[in-house]
């Protein structure tokens, strides 16, 4: 099961501004999108859940197979308590991928928990003072191989990473 | 006068781990030394000045012209207390080019105060967990324009951006 972890982020490593805003571009939303669509599902976490089902973006983004992982667990058919539960549901349903959307608090963990194999940083041209980090505090240190990058447009670029094992 | 920032800083966004460490490859450090050498001088912090000095890093950068901001004003050959003045004792001494250096600190209220021209971001190869980002805390959100990219080494890439004013 290959694990992949895509974001955007201001240049300065913020998911999202305080207030959850994410000012993308609409190349950047269709360059998600893209990945959503190959990958065919996404494991997020619970405010993620939220904010992207009151947005109607599952819709936009040809909805795909959605995990939620999350400690209190509510419609039993979307929620899971674990990473490890979210690709073992994923892989029960035939997938040989697993996309990794966010936010902050889900991307540690899978990070502390070393199951992330790939990860796509899409770099928006912005700076915020204050916002959601990529990963939410936690115990850990990667390293990565810079396996490519891409322009998605004029000001965003996209850094391929593998994380080392 | 232009008031360049260059700085190294993980995947994510920090500048340092939690205990000042900078694990960064060589080419990074031969990046930052030869624009250091090319501007002739540095802004820093008072905490980043403690940390250089301690490791003789100013002889290794080649011996630039030296600016400490900080609240608590020591050698006075040295060290101003505002951004402004930093920029104004260096346009004094002949400068039309200023280099700001970290830590997060004096990089945000560069920020906050709109005295940022360009930005150099190298992008090292590595998540840490904890850290100092690259910018403390504050209230401001910049947008930024891609003026180029450049690897500096197999893992490393440089983002080159204007601040849109």
């Amino acid at each position: 099961m290959k694990v992949v972890l895509y974001m955007a982020m201001s240049a300065n490593g913020f998911i999202a501004k305080e207030n959850n805003e994410t000012p993308w571009s609409n190349e950047e939303w269709e360059s998600f999108s893209t990945m959503v669509q190959s990958i065919g599902n996404i494991v997020i976490g619970r405010k993620t859940y939220e904010i992207m089902k009151e947005n109607n973006e599952f819709e936009k983004i040809g909805n795909p197979v959605v995990v939620v992982v999350s400690n209190t667990l509510k419609e039993k058919s979307v929620f899971v308590n674990s990473p490890e539960k979210a690709i073992e549901q994923l892989k029960e349903k035939g997938f040989s991928e697993v996309l990794v959307a966010g936010g902050g608090i889900l991307n540690s963990s899978f990070v502390k928990k070393g199951l992330i194999d790939e990860i796509y940083l899409d770099i928006e041209p912005v700076l915020f003072g204050r916002g959601i980090s990529l990963f939410a505090k936690n115990d850990f240190e990667e390293k990565l191989t810079l396996l490519g990058t891409k322009k998605i447009s004029k000001d965003t670029i996209q850094l391929h990473y593998q994380v080392r094992k």
